[in-house]
């Protein structure tokens, strides 16, 4: 979906100098979002006061874990209160500054949510000086996404040369990336994704060795064909039928790095039976499989240099390639995410909220 | 149950000098194991070959991974072929010796199975020498259970000083070692096991600060009454109910060492919903578990020494206790397995096969 998707606010697509827009939760989401979970307001923009800058957002990430702040289930994460602005990172610039350390003009990372304006006191932004070459990418493959890959991969999945790694939503914001630093490695990949198009992408595009359509009639089948050697390592950031046609192709010592679920955030309640957690145990009983579950900021708070240094040099070298889905305008947030869910998106999903511009 | 229960082989219970007894499997299980899936048959005691020995069974060991060696259903190890001698971890006397390593009189451990004699060019023997203090012991707290124990808990369930270790099936031969490991440990130590002699058991002799017993009217609620402060390690060796109670009260960044199910060895296809795998999935995510397989003689081959010499040290001085549940013949092993599945055993399971005599 781009901006001409039907549009549930009639408001300018546009910043103002002096109102600031922001998206709130409405109400907690049964199953699949809809756009009347989400309220758009305005108020006027704040004013900073001693040691506090004023940011105006130009890119905000849109990212499968907002579903989760979007209900009060039991998480690692504190749930975004209803009335509450949703919660986001954000590439921004500083259009106000009562902080040395962030002039005006210059790009930071932050997590100001859906709005087009925030206050910050310097606390967890990061700065990315007056001229980054690519803003945005810092939501994308030199950010959160882009490290969760690195450390989830290398961390937890311990690829080694020669060894099988199947990545589902192969060529999304994490998939693609995944996939990109397997083959890196000298691992043979193979990719999941929804749809001809993506899997001729992740083919011809993003080197993968062969990527299966999880639309087709066979998925199983089909993945046990490409995986003649059993699967070593499995990201799993989708769930659903792609864990179960993966789990019985793992191989003895297989490792599982958690990372996400995506196709049961949108889940009302427990899924009928049979029950096949007997299974999943069994299997990584008999197979002695490593599974691990993990949140990059929590679990890795300190590797995160070595990430840039390296995903910017395999960027600058052409090995990692890297595809944005850009969504025009705040007011198409909602509905951007609603599709991200679903797997509509084509790279990394983010939202253009303002202009460039180094003024307010 | 002893040897006084009932009895489908109506043969001598006493070793002999020329026959050599052997249960085979009759039939593959359905579900619970059955006398009639076992056959006793005999032979004449064969005579070791160059380079061979002639053993005789002291000690047969009884343990929860035979049930899987009677189905062909895909495993980590081969399945008993139809007719073949059951197989088993027994406790051995040379008899007979063409080997200058095995002389006449040692103790050995060995690979035997269920029967009175066995040969062996000593490929797989394990010496325990000429007058070993406990025997026995090679097969449980000193052998691959204790093994397991110890690798498991240390080395996958990384316990920390003060963390809460929950160990289920825990008077067990793998949980009550396990359990007397982490307190050494300095660990929080709760055990789940069945019926109230066996949680006395468990606290007042094994020094565990709890026990939980699983036939009691609200599992679920009594764990969490006994775990204040959540769950960090929890060693898997039952599955079923026991695990269902544990998962929603794991600690993040939890340890889940995964070396039995034998709750569920005797299961007949896939059991009724709902499915709780992405509930499984959903923790392993969000409380960023680490779950992990384990077949402790191919994960871990290397590092029995250091295993021996640390847990001979530990019985000498008291810190772990160890109890043995002895079944009288070799006749006794079919309904000793049985009972073993049932949770019938009160320690470590063996069967007496034959006298300690050193002649045959």
């Amino acid at each position: 979906m781009r901006a001409s998707a039907r549009r549930p606010y009639p408001m300018s697509s546009s910043q103002s100098a002096t109102v600031n827009r922001r998206i709130v939760l409405a109400r907690r989401p049964t199953g699949e979002p809809t756009p009347e979970d989400f309220r758009l307001e305005t108020e006027a923009v704040p004013t900073p006061g001693p040691g506090q800058v004023l940011l105006r957002t130009v890119y905000l990430s849109l990212d499968p874990y907002m579903r989760g702040r979007m209900s009060d289930a039991k998480s690692y994460a504190t749930p975004v209160a209803l009335g509450g602005v949703m919660v986001g990172g954000t590439v921004s610039r500083v259009v106000a500054s009562h902080h040395p350390e962030y002039p005006v003009g210059d790009w930071v990372l932050s997590q100001a949510g859906w709005q087009d304006y925030s206050l910050s006191d310097g606390t967890g932004l990061l700065s990315l000086g007056a001229a980054p070459e690519r803003p945005s990418y810092a939501l994308g493959v030199l950010g959160m996404p882009g490290y969760t890959c690195y450390m989830g991969l290398l961390d937890i999945g311990q690829p080694q040369p020669g060894e099988t790694v199947v990545v589902a939503a192969a060529t999304g914001a994490v998939g693609s990336v995944v996939a990109q630093v397997a083959r890196l490695k000298g691992c043979r990949v193979v990719g999941i994704a929804g749809g001809a198009d993506k899997c001729r992408y992740a083919v011809e595009e993003l080197g993968m060795d062969a990527c299966v359509d999880h639309r087709g009639p066979d998925l199983a089948g089909a993945l046990a064909d490409v995986v003649p050697k059993g699967i070593d390592v499995y990201f799993e950031n989708v769930g659903g039928k792609v864990f179960e046609a993966v789990l019985p192709l793992l191989n003895p010592r297989a490792r599982v790095p958690v990372c996400g679920l995506i196709s049961g955030y949108n889940a009302t309640g427990t899924p009928d039976g049979p029950d096949r957690l007997p299974q999943l145990m069994r299997t990584v009983l008999t197979q002695r499989i490593r599974m691990q579950g993990f949140i990059i900021m929590l679990d890795y708070p300190d590797q995160y240099g070595a990430f840039r240094r390296d995903m910017a040099g395999w960027i600058e070298q052409g090995h990692v390639k890297y595809r944005e889905d850009v969504v025009e305008g705040l007011q198409a947030a909602p509905q951007g995410l609603i599709g991200l869910l679903r797997g509509e998106n084509a790279g990394k999903r983010i939202v253009r909220v303002g202009t460039d511009d180094g003024s307010a």
